[in-house]
């Protein structure tokens, strides 16, 4: 079986380690693994499944010979190496928006639209409140075609920044005990707190984080005409995100008829044993592969062809980790063999 | 002036407190006070803004003299001492469910229905959710006619029984300390996590908490046709709730007029200035006695009619203390003057 050389780039510690455990749990054939870095990371080592690495500076040279490139370094970093990790004949995945709404660019869920990729050299993975309601929602759109969504997020702390988790946990001690805290990675002191406002506002007044939601949804369903409306909120969780959705659709619906789709959809679970206090929260979801979805229930404004239902997934997984080596498992399995 | 004997009836030290100074700071003309409790409970000398107040054993005939009992004691309590405090010529004004849905019994936002209190004797007080949201919400049902309404909340640990929010900070300093964590009042553990259940699940799958929204809004607002569908999470926040809300009216609506009407509005504060990223939370609405709304924008599902925005207000205010005392002024001024 041929082995592969992956690259990692510019990653936070947190995203590093994902990405790798997944390349491990998913049986990737790495050959050389290599990381790359920022001079502030260059040169430390990172124990990993596969061996010790140590950490490289990101230069021009650093994509020779390297069959897939994984990118979680913020656009800039993307929008500068891609291209030259292309031109070195890698296959880079991107986790940053850079690269997301370009039209020549595919916009990968695997479960959902892998046979985009094709010959793709530069592969986008959403954003990752897109991402987790795309895997739960894919399955009833496929068989009742969804119309309308509208969603309420409930978004953790970390991201690719480890230092956002890192602050809700130092605001929470803080806070109890009785000491100030100045933050600096959040708008606000997100301790015991929540904070209606992820990434910029746009001109209509929506956040982008909430227009991704829209734009990307549409891109990955191939369905300009789905229409969605978002709420983005960070609440003081460290990890997975959780979402309230309302959905319409085409076809009528029932929730029992959507249990048992959903059951036999992969990277989804189940959890509605309400009796033992069973629904998603990102208690149960963190460190999860699958997206935890239930409390489905016919909506009491419309009704018929309407649900409201809620939705937990690990954002780290399901967006920055998991995605990106679901997408290089896919370009292995399909293309390369 | 005429001075009015009041009983506070069974409530947590963190809602009595609220009462007291509720009464304190709108300037009600009291003449006795009386704390009645529980036997372990009784007999606690409580500091209040007025004067030191030994707590007495709740029985039959704690209601002689008293003008206004106002009962914060769970619906069991309610039911059984409200009639025997009615029989002594006290006014009751209840902070539990149990006469919430007694067509004969008043269900009362001074804001919105002061007008229905009349000769009532016993007058019943709406759930936190729904107290916030409808302050919020009745200037716009007033001007445009709200007919449906989407709600997602985000609601604090702390109500009428105190523990509920020690259990938040005893569970969040034991996550800390990497130590094992016993949840007692909620089903599990609350520390850096959400739980989408509030109350117990009803028929149709929503809980009873979600299902109040419906049925205490249609009450509040006499109006039978308004259609609300809720999910009620509890997320990881001491004190103030809020609320993800979208709503359709009848007449079209832009966010100006919706500003220009909300300005003018008693007990609502309108937190609009996202370029000094200043909008509803917890933090800002905690101790408040306004509700704060914004966020503010068309809808992107339904677009025009349809109106995306955001709540943020304290429920143990808004909900046990203030509209409590509110109501007890409103009768004062209205009815016994």
């Amino acid at each position: 079986m041929k082995k592969y050389n992956i690259a990692i780039v510019w990653a936070s510690w947190a995203v590093w380690i994902e990405i790798i455990n997944c390349l491990d749990n998913l049986k990737i054939p790495v050959n050389n693994l290599k990381l790359l870095g920022s001079k502030r990371s260059a040169w430390n080592i990172q124990q990993t499944p596969f061996w010790d690495i140590k950490i490289e500076l990101l230069d021009e040279n650093s994509f020779k010979n390297i069959d897939f490139a994984l990118f979680s370094a913020g656009w800039k970093i993307s929008e500068k190496f891609a291209p030259i990790a292309v031109k070195s004949w890698a296959r880079v995945i991107d986790n940053s928006s850079h690269f997301r709404y370009d039209k020549n660019i595919p916009l990968i869920v695997p479960e959902i639209n892998s046979g985009e990729i094709k010959n793709a050299k530069i592969i986008a993975n959403p954003n990752c409140t897109t991402a987790i309601a795309s895997v739960a929602l894919f399955p009833i759109y496929k068989h009742f075609w969804i119309k309308k969504i509208i969603i309420s997020t409930y978004q953790a702390t970390s991201w690719w920044w480890a230092k956002a988790m890192q602050e809700l946990i130092d605001s929470t001690k803080s806070y109890l005990d009785w000491q100030e805290f100045q933050n600096k990675v959040f708008s606000h002191n997100i301790a015991f707190n929540l904070i209606p406002h992820i990434d910029n506002f746009c001109e209509n007044d929506y956040t982008k984080e909430e227009m991704k939601v829209t734009w990307e949804t549409q891109k990955i369903f191939w369905d300009e005409n789905i229409k969605i409306s978002c709420t983005a909120v960070r609440i003081p969780t460290i990890r997975a995100h959780s979402e309230s959705v309302t959905i319409e659709t085409e076809k009528e619906i029932n929730p029992q008829e959507v249990k048992n789709l959903l059951k036999k959809s992969p990277w989804v679970k189940v959890v509605d044993n309400i009796k033992n206090n069973t629904y998603p929260m990102p208690k149960t979801a963190t460190w999860k592969y699958d997206i935890e979805i239930w409390r489905i229930r016919q909506n009491l404004v419309f009704w018929k062809k309407w649900l409201d239902l809620f939705i937990s997934g690990d954002q780290l997984l399901k967006w920055a980790a998991l995605n990106a080596v679901q997408i290089l498992n896919e370009i292995i399995k399909t293309h390369l063999n």
